[in-house]
């Protein structure tokens, strides 16, 4: 007899092959089904929810994280949105990437296809289960879910009415599956189901990704691990990089694309440093200090190595005067994630130059980091930020959960 | 002290952000003083390959290994032509795939970039050294090579040739690393150098491609595993279905894009196999058939259940009556490595169908499988045939040896 975690996996892939002959339409009115379902039992999921927080405030979670496992009428209403939303978003899939005709006469078509099933391992928030499994079934995939143990009430719950309410509207029975047992040996094999799974997306802190990118013998996409830089070149438009490199940072500190680290030629820092610092402060930003940065503001306190290695995720910054741009993207390339690198500066070459050299997903000029987003560049929702370089690069969206297949049209070809 | 193998890969990673940079027309002219040098060192080159086959003959190497492992004047033209064949392709690093402007006025564009260090891990063929070396640094990549310990003396030979020479023309020093030390665990450890590799792909059998998934923590792309059918529809016209199947088979068995089981319709059984099957003796190919085939042609040996799902790489064919094309798809389904697939009919809806519903990198309606190559498609090279789902699928030429990034132009945007 087969065990749950290979039972359900091998249910994915069934389902898999019928979910990529779905329709566009039929697609949109599945997502539509699960949106009125999750809303007909709200008070079902908060239910169980309830029973998730209270078992782990008993057990000592931290509030941020008690935080992220609550849900609410506001956040039941933002995952119903979101998947509505996901029915006005144009379905990749079937889109033709192009198609040429060989002297022999063939005639090669490149055409996206869904990838297939796709794993998704995340952590507390229970409506990365929603988000995940609209996106991927809208890609035309199957999903299997892993959350994190402190969710999986609301997850059962969440699963048990979506995965229904997609059936009834047409979906194949198995699309969406949650793995229940949550501990490290089926998570481990979960990683190693090469057979039945086509990409793992771990979705999480930097501690989850490793363990995934460690173990995984699936396919990963790594996501959202972001130690973001902006440096302030000594042609910077002063006020703009000001207004850039606060909002970078306290905009809302706790997310992959906030700044951890501001770097400044030390031919404006006299003059750039005290007020921006100043400000800082007064938002309630720990500011940790390279010497010049203390020569100019001596209250900073000093940084370490390990600051200019830190994702904060948090009201701390890492400042560090720099030579010039050189020695700024020397810093970068040292201890970014290549994830989204900021340069403020009116400089034409040297804007070429920072885009040209550094290797980021995403690399700006006099702009916020903190732009780094599916929505924010316009494919409508995301799956994460990748920060590696194979398959898809930066903000995920639906494009990014398919792949492509040819296909080749003869009249009787032979190879000679 | 670091290991040569820490090294050698720190230093292809150091050189690679220089290799990002180069222009096409600097690539191209490495690439032809990489072309001069291996056509100028000819003998050396042919010295120390006598040495390996020498060697691998004493330790009983097959004749087919030693035929892959053997050089001679006109496979080392073959490498100095496919150098310079790749300074006529055009560059894909710096194209702009797309460049759109989003309300608040943020310019987004999306570039093509080298993806930077890219493994390649192969068996006995020295040919690959020159052409993977070639394909990596046209595409702007630095490469670590790891070729199998039967052609040591040869790759060692040929990586100092062709890196001194790329040296000379203006190449990072460094960008093409030879990783001497075969033993297993040194390749185990290299396929762990995520800080280093960004991409590692595996060319060669089943059984390295497998280890490779297996032990990898760096990104892999698999290639190369084809189990390929071709389809004979009762609806077929049954000459072309002929000269595509005895193609497909025949034409160059021991390659991944060779067929190696032939579905035929139940109606057109009878009329189509025997002449077919006679065809395919005379060439020498042995027939093992399911039994309805076996009650047609009676002389052919039966096949079990693994034939089914054996890659034969030989003049060997599995030959499988079916009732129609919905069990076609579901044996192709069960079977397939979604490598190549093709229908032979003259049925439009039956063609449709067949190109929706079978999930492979390629597939065909009347033509031969063997056509599944990167300077088939008009690629004009390509550095392996990927049967996995992400980043690239089917041949990969110089684009798929290449990553995105997003540059974003602001004017001082910040988030709200």
């Amino acid at each position: 007899m087969l065990d749950e975690l290979v039972q359900k996996c091998a249910q994915a892939k069934d389902s898999s092959r019928k979910m990529g002959m779905l329709s566009s339409d039929q697609k949109n009115e599945i997502l539509l089904k699960m949106a009125e379902s999750l809303m007909d039992n709200e008070e079902r999921i908060l239910e169980a929810n309830f029973y998730d927080v209270e078992r782990e405030k008993k057990k000592g979670l931290s509030n941020a994280l008690i935080d992220r496992l609550t849900l609410n009428h506001r956040r039941i209403q933002d995952m119903v949105d979101g998947l509505k939303e996901l029915t006005t978003l144009s379905d990749p899939v079937g889109e033709i990437e192009g198609m040429w005709k060989r002297p022999n006469g063939l005639t090669i078509g490149k055409i996206r296809v869904p990838i297939g099933v796709i794993g998704i391992i995340y952590e507390a928030r229970p409506n990365v289960t929603v988000d995940a499994a609209g996106l991927c079934i809208k890609a035309g995939n199957s999903v299997v879910l892993k959350g994190g143990s402190e969710a999986i009430e609301s997850n059962k719950t969440i699963v048990d009415i979506i995965s229904k309410a997609a059936y009834r509207a047409g979906a194949p029975m198995g699309c969406i599956q949650l793995i229940e047992d949550t501990d490290r040996e089926t998570v481990k094999r979960l990683m190693r189901m090469n057979e039945y799974l086509d990409v793992l997306i771990p979705r999480g802190g930097a501690g989850l990704i490793k363990a995934v990118v460690q173990n995984a013998t699936v396919p990963v996409i790594e996501t959202g691990v972001g130690n973001c830089h902006t440096y302030v070149d000594d042609e910077a438009d002063l006020k703009k990089a000001e207004e850039i490199a606060f909002n970078a940072k306290v905009q809302r500190p706790g997310v992959c694309n906030a700044m951890e680290t501001l770097l400044v030629n030390e031919k404006i820092a006299q003059v750039f440093l005290p007020p921006m610092i100043e400000r800082f402060k007064k938002a309630g930003v720990e500011i940790r200090g390279c010497e010049k940065t203390r020569a100019i503001c001596p209250e900073v306190v000093p940084a370490t190595e390990e600051d200019w290695a830190t994702e904060y995720l948090d009201l701390i910054l890492a400042v560090k005067v720099v030579r010039d741009i050189d020695e700024a993207i020397e810093h970068i390339y040292k201890y970014g994630t290549k994830h989204s690198e900021a340069i403020v500066t009116e400089n034409y070459s040297k804007a070429k130059k920072f885009l040209r050299e550094v290797d980021a997903a995403a690399v700006y000029v006099n702009a916020s980091t903190r732009f780094t987003d599916g929505g924010q560049y316009g494919f409508g929702a995301e799956i994460g930020i990748s920060t590696q370089k194979l398959h898809a690069r930066g903000p995920m969206g639906l494009k990014e959960l398919t792949t492509y297949k040819y296909i080749v049209l003869g009249d009787g070809q032979i190879r000679t």
